[in-house]
């Protein structure tokens, strides 16, 4: 007999869009692949071959798709294919792969450089990077104790809550192009990013330049499981042997490709990314009605970056709230889920308008 | 609206216990962990201590248990904790790590090279290591230039379906101790190692010498997932760093280790897989009976090895059937897994006898 | 018949010190070793012993010696041995190790981050790390997303012609030990330190909490090769090893081990030293006279920084002189090696000193 | 005053061609190089021009030209540029790369797997890989489990004192590039085989299908270094920043490429090896002639393999003759060098001849 563990009943939090569970449609299919029996192993299956598929048509391009099982390793694996151990991969000082990895895409690479994009522009403060700090980077040195650039890095959605618009991602891609360096995408929260500017996904990617997306399925309401898509095939070349080394292989890949059919299907990865987004809204306007708050910039994807008096940190903390605390003394990040309700949002505002006044 | 995908109903096959799904119960536990709503990311979750404090009661322990995705990663991330790069690994010649990994191990690694034991003895023929092969390896060479043995890995089960007794890895660890290296286990079908021998879980793994076990969660009922664990904790520093960095570390850790609490309470694992070694002991009973059909040894686990006459080979591939021919010429392996049918072992056998009278 | 090749007699330039050939007392011991006929290879050999002896009695301590070909290996392998891939290196934002190996110590520890102090202090400025900074980037996170600080690395003498006290460096090893981080002496220009500071090699060193000295013979007057001395040979387990793998084990070892008793002989290492470091001194008292030349900061081993009008910069250049303009703009870097004459000093300063009356 | 330290004369060895040290003309250039003065650094020196010119005419081919410290990084270092880390590299058992870099071709190629080739061939008693070893391990098995075959390396001339004729090398390769694979040529010995030949370089390497040559020098009378040669330029792109990163680009160049000015001019490394195999040719005829003495194979370069009584092989040993037990009851190697002498021979097979009288 199955004895069930005792549930306590959890707040929902803002402290990441991953403390969010499986989206029912995601669950759906898992359950449905589950109710095969028997299935081939390593992505011989239907579901591998389905979510593919629907991928494909979502890009509006013949794309080669691989399953890995998370972010570090769809966007290690991917930079690690774009270039060698003695090259380096150009990014934003708040990249999530130069400051929240642990070093693995240097250890997937072997050793390749992340090169950090310097500039106190506009574009920096949002997070982004740009076409001059690219080509900056490229034309600083040319000898052989510099690690050649051979990649630009860009997150979509970005670290910091922004998008970067078509014509943006366009020019850091012109830039690379014109140095002959390719052009990887994070897309840890694409989904986000493509709800808000509203464009077909085939725009912000392969149309404006990119060459390599890691399409993020975890945060977007899988229980597990990242997408590498590469836009031109004659990058991926033996890439399916790099997955199943790195020890990203499924053996039961359907358990992983399956959610992403939910996902796809009725466009529910777009309909998750748009509600995000929307409650980052909710509490953004919610925020700046708040006195002694600041807001650090207009929101664009799933989080808020904002700055609270110490003291309201430490209170909505000692409530029971997580979020980040992003900068020392005061600097805080929300983010919000598919799954994120408005009475979750109204709730920590209300908390942090009482002890605002208090 | 979610459309249903036709499921065609498949046949139940031999290829690999990993064509085999999700058993109930950790199914159960996985839609279990998802009906909690927002749960911390990075294994600071209730099913990730729940089944982390199953497994010490189970290994009567205090071990550091760590959940990754497949079982390439926990024994490459397992095998690179306990040496370094010019040190290497002892193991047999047809153990997974050297024959099925495409240099995973090398590579976690970055270069730990794989020794492979020699010898035509009977347990070399049955996929064992023996003690002697160990101190063969060991004090062959004492040279710089040959990279110095630090870790002796066995699988339990083996990859010949057959089982070390509990004084045959005592016997190997005291080998491995007397030269200072470490005890590492493939554990990828330890559950029908254990149904086999019959006894506690402690005595085959840390009681026997052993210093790390990767348990397989996939073949045993989970639809993703394997557990490292280290029976002495001073091996274990800074591993989570390590499982971080090499892409091992599930954002939404509940759904990895949350079906391992299915497995792990009322023992079903052990369930699992006593089933899956008796429907090893129907069909190698059946195919005894078979004319022309020799069985290489008889089977301790869940996998038969069996020579058929090549045209039934053939036959039996063109009715359907999904085996692995092992050795050219009809030298074939059947697995069977948790779900695995009588009728499904008896089906086999019944187009097997058939052919062979045709 | 052996033709000689037509030498066209050079210039002595002040690009780096690694322009200089061969000092004659390490001339001397390389025919000596070569005179001996058959020889034991791999550093079995008279000179490997004798020189290793003697870095024992300079160091006064039973230190571990490992002679490699060059400085990116004897950097990039003492660092590897401190720490694994999941950790990381804390240095100053001018450490060679950062700017100038492209992704060397990343390639040989398989993806170790090197952590850059920030800090716009008068001490930055010299080039120096501070025990403040390494702090600071130790304590800054705690979480397994951020590769855990292992090893503190310092220049000496520092990229930026300046060199750390005795104090300096016992303050950033206390800092270092007290967060149980190991610490690594990039000594390229070890001796040229020394012969600033007027101290006992061991002073600055093992005794002020050095781990790991990476003692530069090459820019002091060798051919080729660096020194790897460990002073606690608990440290360097098994390092010959992972020399011999990494490529850096000579076969003829006497051949690099030779030429270091012509160094270390009646302190030839120390006089090549300080005859360089008086180099700068004529070439800094040379430049503070001229104007329109600022000199970033008084020289303490044998660099000189000097900001110059760019146009006289391209004069130089353009008479055949060899520098680095470090900085846009002007800003150069001239360095003396143990053979440079005060006649080769005059003549640069007589040749800029024309062009800035022109 | 530099004391000089007192040479006790050494008698010429038969361990190794490493034993030797640097020859005449190696030396005369050496000094050469040094008595320039101030030279550029990194490779922009005339030597390094000299001796790369040099070796396009020998090779009569526009190659590209690396030189780098040892055989392991050569070897290491080109076929870490001939595949990545999920692809193999065939060769056969007794290849130096599998049994003697202690894992240096998988520490610097981040995995990649050496595929040993089997048989019981009369090639393979001879050290040589076969056109059908290499077809059998890359037709063995195509799936992503079993790292791709990407090269093939070949040991010119063998580590058994063979070599392989140029049909014979041709016939690899055409093998090799039917698979798609590239060859390589460990050509640590490479002057012997062609002494052996008689053959233009060319015609051993390039023109009969090799890709890359790691051509050696050391043992032809050099006292450090190796060159890689690529054949191919399109497959040696960036690859001075492998070498860089990999810590073997030496500053101070011109050492390591003036000594192969003397090795080149007036065809001295040919005349070097010629001697060697020619005093290996006088010692397979002085043991021929011994009772009790078995040579393994007539030598074709500079190395006999002989099987003595193990009561004569301690007896030398305990003389202070240097050789090596290659196979343990007796099997030895004996390699000569550019400088054994006669003499040196001579007086080997008098104490062995001594000693089996006895």
């Amino acid at each position: 007999m199955t004895t069930t563990f005792q549930l306590t009943p959890t707040r929902q939090q803002f402290a990441s869009d991953n403390y969010a569970g499986t989206c029912p449609e995601a669950m759906h299919w898992f359950m449905e692949a589950n109710a095969s029996g028997h299935e081939p192993a390593y992505g011989d299956d239907r579901w591998t071959q389905r979510s593919t598929d629907m991928l494909r048509t979502l890009f509006d391009i013949e794309c080669d798709v691989y399953f890995v099982f998370n972010g570090t390793a769809a966007n290690s694996l991917a930079l690690a294919s774009l270039c060698q151990s003695y090259h380096s991969v150009i990014c934003s000082p708040v990249a999530h792969i130069e400051t929240d990895e642990c070093g693995g895409p240097e250890f997937f690479s072997n050793g390749s450089k992340l090169m950090v994009a310097e500039g106190q522009s506009e574009s920096a403060r949002l997070g982004k990077l740009t076409p001059d700090a690219v080509s900056a980077l490229v034309t600083k040195r040319s000898d052989i104790h510099y690690p050649r650039p051979k990649v630009v890095s860009i997150t979509q959605a970005t670290e910091m809550g922004t998008v970067y618009t078509v014509e943006e991602v366009r020019a850091i891609a012109n830039a690379a192009k014109k140095h002959q360096l390719k052009v990887h995408m994070d897309g840890a929260r694409f989904a986000n990013a493509v709800a808000h500017l509203g464009c077909a996904p085939a725009d912000i990617t392969w149309r404006a330049g990119v060459d390599v997306l890691c399409f993020g399925g975890t945060k977007n309401g899988l229980p597990v499981g990242e997408a590498v898509v590469f836009f031109d095939k004659a990058m991926s070349e033996d890439f399916a042997y790099r997955v199943k080394q790195a020890g990203q292989l499924a053996s039961k890949m359907r358990f992983i490709s399956a959610p992403w059919v939910g996902l796809l299907e009725n466009n529910v990865w777009l309909r998750n990314a748009t509600h995000a987004n929307a409650m980052a809204q909710r509490l953004y306007h919610g925020l700046q009605k708040l006195p002694g708050v600041s807001v650090a910039h207009t929101p664009e994807a799933n989080g808020v970056f904002a700055h609270l008096p110490e003291a309201a940190v430490h209170a909505l903390h000692a409530k029971g709230w997580k979020f980040y605390q992003f900068i020392a003394g005061g600097g805080c990040r929300f983010m919000c889920a598919w799954d994120t309700t408005e009475a979750s949002v109204d709730a920590l505002l209300a908390d942090l308008q009482a002890q605002l006044k208090g």
